[in-house]
This record gives C-alpha cells, sequence and structure tokens, in this order.
C-alpha cells in the first residue's frame, strides 16, 4: 500500500488503487462486521446528493416513498420459485429474539428459550413483502397504478466483498409498482431505466448503454431485466442500475387480484427498479485519477475551493479578505464553495488534500497576484494550471467553466468507452481482445442460447451485459458455437 | 371499531381512536411482520418533512451525516456495562447467512452449516459500533470534535407494539458526537436538546418541557440523560426526544484517546441524540380530533386544498378553473396546494377526506360563489367554516390564516397542558389527581431516591418524566415518605 496520501498507480494495482482511493479521499472504510463498511462523512454526503438527484427525478415522474419492514418472513420469500433460489443463498437471519447473560462466565450469549416462531430475514430486496402488503392496497382498477418507492438498506450476504461495489450491507433505492396492464407497466419499467440513463449521463458524467438481460442474468422473478452498463476506466463493465418487468409473478404468488372496469378479476402487472451506493463505485472507476477522486461539478459537495497563498501576517489578511470576498459572490449564486484559510496547514499540502478529495475547481491568490489582478485557476479534471486576471465577476468566469468540466469528464469517458468497444466475429478475436490491458465492451454474435452464454463465462469470465435497447439484426454466426445469431450483444469482464 | 371513515371519539376509546386515525388517515397500517408497520405515503411525506426539518437545523449547528452498519457484533454489546442491560433483552438476533431447500419438504429451512462464527444483532441504537470505528478517527486533539448524525432503522423487540409509539423496527436519527473536554460535550447535550425543543415547539406545534431524566430513566450508558415531554391530549405524557451526555463511558469500552495540547493521552467524552418516528405520534396526539388527523401547516404535505363544487357540466369548467387559477397563485408563492377536481367523488365526500387527512385549509367554490365573487374557507383546527370575498391576492389571504393556524395549535396544546399541570404536595393529591380523566402533569416534592421513584411507580404507574431545566429548588417534604426534598419534579403517567 502506497504511503501517506499517495495511492498506488493505477496502472501498477488497479485494485489497490481503488481500494486505497476510497478511504484516503474519506468515502468509506471497513467496518468491525465483515463486508459492512462505514460510509464517512465526505462520501455520505455524495450520496446524499445522489439520493436529492434521483429523488427529485422520481417524484416529478410521479412516484411518493413509503416505508416497509426490514424484516422478511422466511416463508414469503418462497412463495415466487425463482425469487428464492435467487435470494436464499446469501441473506442474514434472524433467528431469536433475546441475549442473556452467560452462565458460564463474562459476556452475554443467545437466550435459546427466546426462539422466533418463524425465522425473519433482513431484507435482500423487498418484492415479497410489498406485494403481501398490496394485497390489501387493491381491489379495483381505481387504486391503480401503485407507485411507491422506498429508501432504505438491505443486506446479501455476499462472500467476497468490495467498499461500494459489493458489500453485504448496501444503501439503495427500491421502486415497487403495480399496474391494471402489462403495456402499462412495460412503459413504466422502460421509464425508470431512462430515469436512471439520465440520470448517470447528466448528474454523474457517465455514459451508459441503456438494454436488457439476458434471460440468465435476469432479476429473480422478473420476465424482463433492463439495465444500464457502463465501462470503467480498466475496461471491465459495471452494471449501474436495473428496472425489472416482473409481469404477475409476484400477484400470483400473493394473489393480488383487482376487478377491472368490466368488473372481473384480474391478477396486477409489476415492476421493481434500483440503484445503490454502487453507483459510488461507478463514479470513482469513470472520472478518478492517481491524484485521487475526481467529481463531476453537479455532485462535488465543494465546487470551488479557494487556497489563500501567504507567508507574512499582513500578506495573509488581504488574500484570505479577498478570497473570502469572491467566495461569498459565487455562495449568493448558489455554488457550493469554501475557502481553505487553516493555518495549521501549508498550500501544497491543501492542494494534495483537495485535489485527493476530487474538488472541480481551485482557485489560489497570494500577494504577487493580488498586486496584479490575477488568480491562479487549477482545473481537477484536466489537472491543469492557469493564472488568469481577476474577473470582474467571479461568478460568469465560474460558472461555465463548471458546465465545461461537467461536459468534459462525461466526453472524456465517452471516448474511453469508444475507443474500447470494439466488433469481434470470431473466436480468437473475442479472446484476444479480452487478453488486452482494457479488455471494454465487444460487441459479438451469439446463438441465443443459456448453454452457450454460460459456456463463454467459464472459458473467459465474460459475460453479456446487455443487448443493447433497438439493436440492430444482424444475421451472423455465433462465434463459440458456429449456430445462427440474429444479432450482436454486449460482452464484456464485469465487476 | 368504527366502520366507513368514521373514527371511535376520542372520549368513548382514546386508543382505538388513535389506531383507526392512524390507519384511515393512511398514515401507516401493520405489516405480516409481528410488531413491525408500514409507513404509507401519506404518512412518510410527513416523515420526510420532518427528516428535512432537523436536518436542517442539525447542518446549521455544524454537524454532517454518515452511515454505520445495521449490525453490531454480540460482544460489542457487552462492553459497556449498563448498555448491555438496557438492550440485550429485546434485540434481534442474526445466527446464520444462509437457507437451503427444506430436504422434509416445500419451502426453505435455515443451512445449520452456515452459522455466524459471531452472532449479530441488529443495531436497537449505535454507540458500540460508532464508538469502535471513532478509535480509528481519533489520535489527538486536532481531529476533535466530531459531529456525526445518522439517518436509519433500528430495531427493539418489545413485547407490546403500537405504530410509531413503540415498533420493533422504528427510523430514527441518531447524533454521535466526539469531543476533547466535558464541558464541550455536556454543552453539546444541552444544544441538541435546545434543537429538538425548538423543532418540536416552532415545526411540530407541540409545547414541551426540557429537563434532565432521574438516574433511574436515564439512557443505558449515559450520565445524563436531557428529554423534551409532551402532553397528549389525553393526559399521559410522551417523551419526544432525548440527547445523552455519555461522559468517557464509550472511550473507555473502547479504549479511544486523544493526545491533548499538552501531548498527554485523555479519554474522548461523548454525547449521543435521537428522534424518531415516535414524533408523529406526538403530532397525532397533540393535535388531531374526531374528525381525524390536525396538521400543522408546517408540517403538511398539502396545506390548501380546493374542491369545486358544481352540478352541471358547464358550472364545472368555470368553477375548477377559477380553482386551478387560485391554486396556481399560491403554488407561486411555494405553498403546497391542490385542487381536488376528482370527478368521482362528491363534494361531501372530498370534504370528510380531506378533514380526514387534516389539510389545514380547505376553500369551496361554486357557480353562485364564482358570480358574488366569494369562497368558502374552512379551517382545519377550528372546524369553522365563513364564506369571504374572493381576496384579489390569493396569497395575501391564505399566508398570514396558515400562520395563524401554526400558532393556534401551539397555543391550544400549550393552553391544555397548563390547564392540565398541578403542583401536588401529598399522597392523596397525588393519587387522585392522577384517577382523573385528563391526570396531566404533576409537580411533587421527591426525596431523590431510586428507591422511592419505583416505589411510586408501582403503587401508581407514573414515573418521574424529568427535572426541568433551571427547576427553582424548594425545600419540602416527599408526599409518599415523608423524607426531606429539595425540589418538585415533574410526575406522570406516560406513553
Amino acid at each position: 500500500m502506497a504511503k501517506g496520501n499517495k495511492l498506488t498507480s493505477r496502472s501498477e494495482n488497479y485494485a489497490d488503487w481503488y481500494n486505497e482511493l476510497v478511504r484516503k479521499a474519506d468515502l468509506a472504510e471497513n467496518s468491525a462486521v465483515r463486508g459492512c463498511m462505514v460510509i464517512k462523512p465526505y462520501g455520505y454526503a455524495i450520496w446524499e446528493r445522489m439520493q436529492q438527484g434521483l429523488d427529485k427525478m422520481f417524484k416529478d415522474t410521479g412516484h411518493v416513498n413509503a416505508y416497509f419492514p426490514l424484516f422478511i418472513p422466511k416463508s414469503f420469500l418462497s412463495r415466487e420459485a425463482d425469487h428464492v433460489e435467487g435470494f436464499a443463498k446469501e441473506c442474514a437471519v434472524v433467528t431469536h429474539y433475546r441475549l442473556k447473560n452467560d452462565p458460564d462466565g463474562k459476556g452475554v450469549v443467545v437466550e435459546p428459550e427466546a426462539r422466533m416462531e418463524e425465522e425473519l430475514l433482513v431484507r435482500p430486496t423487498s418484492e415479497t413483502i410489498i406485494w403481501s402488503t398490496y394485497k390489501d392496497w387493491i381491489q379495483s382498477y381505481r387504486d391503480l397504478p401503485i407507485l411507491v418507492n422506498q429508501w432504505a438498506n438491505v443486506v446479501r450476504w455476499e462472500l467476497r466483498t468490495r467498499m461500494f461495489l459489493r458489500t453485504a450491507e448496501f444503501l439503495w433505492q427500491e421502486g415497487h409498482t403495480a399496474h391494471a396492464t402489462e403495456q402499462e407497466a412495460r412503459e413504466e419499467a422502460l421509464r425508470m431505466l431512462h430515469v436512471y440513463g439520465d440520470f448517470a449521463e447528466e448528474q454523474l458524467a457517465i455514459p451508459v448503454i441503456r438494454g436488457v438481460k439476458s434471460e440468465r442474468e435476469r432479476f429473480a422473478g422478473a420476465l424482463d431485466t433492463y439495465t444500464i452498463e457502463g465501462l470503467m476506466q480498466d475496461g471491465k463493465a459495471l452494471q449501474c442500475g436495473t428496472s425489472h418487468f416482473l409481469g404477475q409473478n409476484f400477484a400470483k404468488a400473493f394473489d393480488v387480484t383487482f376487478a377491472n372496469k368490466d368488473n372481473k378479476q384480474e391478477h396486477v402487472w409489476a415492476t421493481s427498479w434500483g440503484v445503490s451506493t454502487r453507483l459510488m463505485g461507478a463514479l470513482i472507476m469513470t472520472h478518478s485519477d492517481d491524484s485521487g477522486l475526481v467529481l463531476p461539478p453537479s455532485l462535488a459537495t465543494l465546487q470551488v475551493v479557494f487556497v489563500p497563498i501567504y507567508r507574512k501576517d499582513d500578506e495573509r489578511v488581504a488574500v484570505v479578505e479577498k478570497c473570502h470576498a469572491l467566495a461569498a459572490q459565487l455562495k449568493d449564486a448558489g455554488i457550493r464553495v469554501k475557502v481553505d484559510d487553516d493555518d495549521q496547514k501549508k498550500p501544497g499540502w491543501k492542494f494534495n488534500e483537495w485535489e485527493l478529495k476530487g474538488v472541480p475547481i481551485r482557485i489560489a491568490i497570494g500577494p504577487r497576484d493580488l498586486a496584479n489582478g490575477k488568480m491562479e485557476v487549477a482545473r481537477r479534471d484536466l489537472k491543469s494550471k492557469e493564472v488568469v486576471d481577476l474577473p470582474e465577476q467571479v461568478t460568469a468566469f465560474v460558472k461555465p467553466l463548471l458546465d465545461e468540466i461537467q461536459s468534459n469528464l462525461y466526453n472524456r469517458a465517452k471516448d474511453h468507452r469508444e475507443a474500447n468497444t470494439h466488433r469481434v466475429d470470431t473466436w480468437d478475436q473475442f479472446q484476444e481482445a479480452l487478453k488486452a490491458d482494457i479488455p471494454g465492451f465487444l460487441y459479438a454474435p451469439w446463438d441465443g442460447t443459456t448453454e452457450t452464454e454460460e459456456r463463454i463465462q467459464e472459458l473467459t469470465k465474460a459475460t453479456i451485459r446487455c443487448i443493447p435497447m433497438d439493436n440492430e439484426l444482424e444475421e451472423g454466426v455465433d462465434m463459440l458455437t458456429g449456430k445462427p445469431s440474429k444479432q450482436r450483444v454486449l460482452f464484456a469482464k464485469a465487476y
């Protein structure tokens, strides 16, 4: 592990770089509980911005928030056959409801008498508890649609964990909607796919491929799973959010019917959709560099930091005052800004610190700058520095620069993705491409069978990330089996 | 249980009234999991407003949010002796991390092989996991203070539950701060007591007594627990929020020390403070009436509802249009407003519905009103109706009215409390007062011993709610034991 604030470089060891960045930029750290992380204030503030952005988009599309229990009775999970297969293998099981003093010594032990009548699972996802509730909420078509979202913690007892990307407990939102018709539910699932896609591209500056999962990669219990897939700097894909068309599976499992306009009973149609703190991982691995975090201005809790430069006390007063005056103008314009006038730290230390923490714009002003009417502007995205004239309207200078940084990050990530997206036709080309330093996105012909998909994963670790929306049909030959293929699908190694 | 939308009256059965109101006003309902509730969208939106109000006050006083694990290793609880006594008896224990198909038939069973090495508790409160984390965050006085808050769910396996007031799982925030000196920590605990008190009074319109708990009623692990206590309509007290001065107890339990300015190692000083969805119960039981919920305007998700009145279609267009025009003006002024132009429901049904849901102002406009330049304004707090001239500026009419409703609710609750607060001197007076329909707050002399306090509770069910801040010292005689008393303390029956 690299020492001090310095990070292992990405080229040296991408995984180490990631873990060190998460910890040193004060985003998160491992906790005393295996697989569970502590999200530190600086990291949590970024997650709060994501929450606010998404919550607004959900409300603008007619959704409301609610809250359902953390616990799910064990028997609920079994009601939907695919669902139990998908989630029973990695869940936290509550079996008792009391501890007692250890009769043999110190500490406490589980009270064997206090055994739950039925074990409870800590929710890995909430379809079952929510559909058991919807049964009482829905009688007639007039009760539909139900457009509910929940912000919550969920637990999946993963064996291999990594901060933000795969943790035993994580924070997320899960939307659960109920509809009178298949068409409405399908439209909702797609609407939310595009809400996620737009959020990722516009606010996180992460370009994503929107598509539908193969049968094998579907959510356990879904008829269709839509996904947004990003390509990380190391050429691996990251699934950033999913939206599921659940058909009538959960309505049937929990006997949720409604009287339609003709007063006939029908099962209700469902969707569910979620994004999680995993988006923090996507953000880091899309934009950051060997100096630390790089934040898109829309998400940065601090967009601009001022660092006053001085040696003597009389110099100090003037530059600090100037920094505060400029910061006040920015603050009035709604820009998130800080003057780092901590007297205990040197400018060089501050430069490193704010670089590590990904603040988009750093402005340094020293006594000579002040005399010459100048300031030094550093862009975090380019790691560039430029001395410019002190603008009359600092806001008019900073605002377009923030916009430019936001677009530059998106464009840079998109260029990276395009440079690392390939069309391959043969098995040799496919294997060769996956061996590259940056394996990337590979569009390859596939015969459409789960069997072939599994075999490809066994041989290469690559999986089908999705079949892109509006994918072009193209007669071809499966690269592995030689069987006919109707279209190319998107393969990649993935997180 | 009363039928339809009608509630059991408070005088008939206060507990039934409460439960029916919670369900019929769409605030919450019981779930399939014993003791856990579903917070429905209408109720959750009120909780969201509470969260926003509190979160702003926390941030304005320098706090930041973070997130710590849901699970606590069993051994952590035992580290602080009082803490384990207080929380081990009612916690959810996770013992396993996997289910498997039942070999004897249908469904799934716990996989006996997948037993946790150490059992995990679902957090009943997070002092232990947080102080185990702070150990790594704190080396020197420069790392202090730490002013962190977390919004989270917690679980206490209560036997008797009641929606919002006492549920197995509930939502809350918990602040956990670390300080270099006892004085700073004591100041912080008091600062947050007053944040809670101001929030309750200004936003919830609930007058509260601010005070300190007796030793017996302290949080398990605290040296002092400060509390805000409200008096509900039925004359029982409700603890609305607590702030704890924890001394060095958790720092000692988790070995958290810092180098002070003289480079000597000292244990860190701590506070913790929390309010929960219990505030929803306080809100309901302070203001609501036999017609349903009464919401203070500051918390109402809808502050004004327009109900257009018409018989024929040509009438409809004009009144609906007028309602929308007025609503648009209010909306522009930031007032939360809705026009209930649902054609399937009659005005009378709508009046009942919005009354049940506690909307502060209802404005009805019919064709004759329109012709005469009038509108009918109903105030939810007074259940009054008044026909007034259509104001030129509807905002200038509505804004002061909302303010008046907010103050009226506060003043009414305060009058109720004052009318039901008594000074008693003798045991007979005390018992007599507690037998009244509205037992209320009783200021009575107490000899200061836990023994007497316990005896009083056994005999009367009344407990010491708090010793009010700046309580006047007053030589007296304990009403039960006849021993000397230094001051009157606040007794009540409580939720």
